[in-house]
């Protein structure tokens, strides 16, 4: 994107907005879609009185999540939060260690290492995938990062350098070869964040299935959804029987006894909202076709603007565009200057999260300079995406 | 119960138990009931697209709950546990409290405590309400707490002890007046368990309704079910904004800026489990009828057995009946040879929750004696107890 060109106003990007989609009077931030068998299994859970935890929709979303992402395993979970922090647990993460994750995510991220009673440690993006920029974190990892025994310390707080949660940005996956030596080189645990990345692929392969536990999330805004709900993906079966344990509070099997052997949760997705995620699946190849064509529409609109960048999947990356999004010139002022006009016409946009290092419960967290994650948090604007939009 | 009657076989009890429901070849513990509208308001959630943590079932179940229960506030959140979380957040529980709950209770009891960063401390219950023993823990008290400042310490830890979570055990209201003098006279905040009490009052008043904030669970077993959910009750307005703001990620109200002030969870009930809570809460009138019809049925069938108490609501209290229960006596391996018999005559009886100071987790925690809830986990066996059973 050239710095170069004449300035461009608000109203005008917001009037290209407008045109994008003339048929839908008002344009929300994302609705789900419901058109095949969501109410069919809906109704077959209510009349076979199967509506909880345990039930046929749940092993069967399971293997169809297995199947579609390429994981060995698929846990259902309440939501992906929840699917994070046991992710997190998988991964060894202990109180008081520190794991590196993107500033520029939802809070959720940065939450679910609080619930394992570690610290984020906020790293900085690039501007191409808007995730984790890998050869920033190496430089800085090269300064903080002393040796101590099997793992890494952040000489600066003493504390241990246990995991990294990349996150695959509005569905575009990061480039993760370059992440993953780091890991290598600093023997990080790999959690990845794939919340929004169901259907985005990277070098072929499923977002979510590289590292050692993955979590993704269905919630209502998300490209297929449970109403609420998420999922952990690994290879590793162990894992995997620990992860089922863990969410039904780790209770050991037994037909009549209660006794559980572990600090657990009760994370388990209900049979009900399980059975709405089956249907959600089976729509899946569509919805991405619908996303896809929501991004052209967006990028031949704006084609003929420079000033404005319409975000694209990364090389060697498909994504799932599932929330397709501009990134303008300018500061945080012309970004809100066009929220605030988008909005008075009906157009639901929003920016991207506020940087996490700046939320009072995360001030005190250690934070690289985060100079990109500030630019992107205030020249990115996410755009109406439901997949309806981009019906045929 | 008289310990002088003479001796009973297992098989005799299970023929009993048998012979209850002649109609139902195989016995539940506990299945739910849906004769109402579930699949009308579950559809109306799917066709309308509202199935998420938005919707207006959310609201009006909330509502329907605070009509019901009396409570001013009702805050619907995926589980008895979160319910049970938030509640001691809103309460002060800090890490490192002690927080008092019976060691006779469902492990999620504990758990909650622990999410907190605090520490349970086991107290024991009483045979008639299986919940609380107010009088005993007054005694035990006086022996452990120390005056410090605003609250009481216990001496043999250091830790303060900040609250107490007594449990309406199987749906029967434990004794919450000398509890609440305990509270009084210790600076203990009061946090209900009422998990399994929905329907139960305690001297008029429902369960629940008592504590500073309480827990209630529409869990898949329980005597009115959402798929997975609970609720927080309070009567304090700020404490239940507060939950609300907890519940959803303590994200700041705004159009579109994502802010949060506070470490905060992904709570919320989605929209479609809320529907099937709004269908049950309509039915929930006849299921107490047809619950107090089983109790009924097994009370006339044992009413000629000495050795065998079937437990009833304890005096000043409505009971819900959640889980029928027998009371024999006799040690475990009595109570083993009675649930192996049944069984295998397709009769889904079990014990209660093994005792938590037992269990691996817990075994560091504080308790004190705990004998009559040792007695209690032996001797009682919790009975098949689905609705339909006590239907006309």
């Amino acid at each position: 994107m050239s710095t170069t060109c004449k300035a461009i106003s608000a109203e005008s990007i917001v009037q290209t907005l407008r045109a994008c989609f003339p048929a839908h009077e008002r344009l929300a931030l994302h609705e789900p879609f419901f058109g095949g068998s969501e109410d069919a299994y809906v109704s077959d859970c209510v009349t076979t009185g199967w509506v909880s935890s345990v039930g046929a929709y749940v092993d069967r979303f399971e293997q169809d999540l297995a199947a579609y992402t390429g994981a060995k395993h698929a846990i259902a979970v309440v939501n992906g939060t929840a699917a994070l922090h046991i992710s997190l647990k998988l991964a060894g993460v202990q109180p008081d260690d520190e794991v590196l994750c993107p500033a520029l995510t939802f809070v959720a991220t940065a939450n679910a290492i609080s619930y394992c009673g570690a610290i984020p440690h906020f790293i900085d993006s690039e501007s191409n995938t808007l995730g984790v920029d890998a050869g920033k974190l190496s430089d800085y990892l090269k300064d903080i990062a002393v040796e101590d025994g099997e793992s890494y310390r952040n000489k600066r707080t003493g504390r241990t350098l246990k995991a990294i949660v990349p996150v695959h940005t509005l569905g575009h996956p990061v480039d993760l070869d370059p992440i993953i030596e780091v890991c290598e080189r600093y023997r990080l645990e790999l959690v990845e964040d794939a919340a929004e990345s169901l259907g985005s692929t990277y070098k072929g392969r499923h977002t979510g299935t590289f590292g050692i536990a993955n979590a993704i999330s269905f919630n209502g805004n998300k490209i297929i959804t449970t109403g609420g709900g998420g999922a952990i993906l690994t290879d590793n079966t162990p894992l995997a029987t620990r992860a089922k344990h863990l969410v039904t509070t780790a209770k050991q099997p037994h037909p009549w006894k209660y006794e559980h052997d572990a600090l657990g949760y009760n994370y388990r997705l209900p049979n009900i909202n399980a059975a709405l995620g089956c249907a959600q699946l089976e729509k899946l190849p569509q919805l991405l076709k619908w996303k896809r064509s929501i991004y052209s529409t967006y990028q031949t609109a704006f084609s003929e603007t420079p000033q404005v960048r319409i975000v694209g999947e990364p090389d060697s990356s498909q994504s799932n565009y599932w929330l397709n999004a501009l990134q303008i010139q300018g500061d945080r002022s012309f970004r809100d200057a066009i929220i605030e006009s988008a909005h008075l016409q009906g157009i639901a946009v929003r920016p991207m999260w506020s940087l996490l290092n700046t939320m009072p419960m995360y001030l005190e967290a250690p934070a690289m300079d985060l100079d990109t994650s500030e630019r992107l948090e205030q020249q990115i604007i996410s755009l109406p995406s439901s997949a309806i939009l981009g019906a045929p």
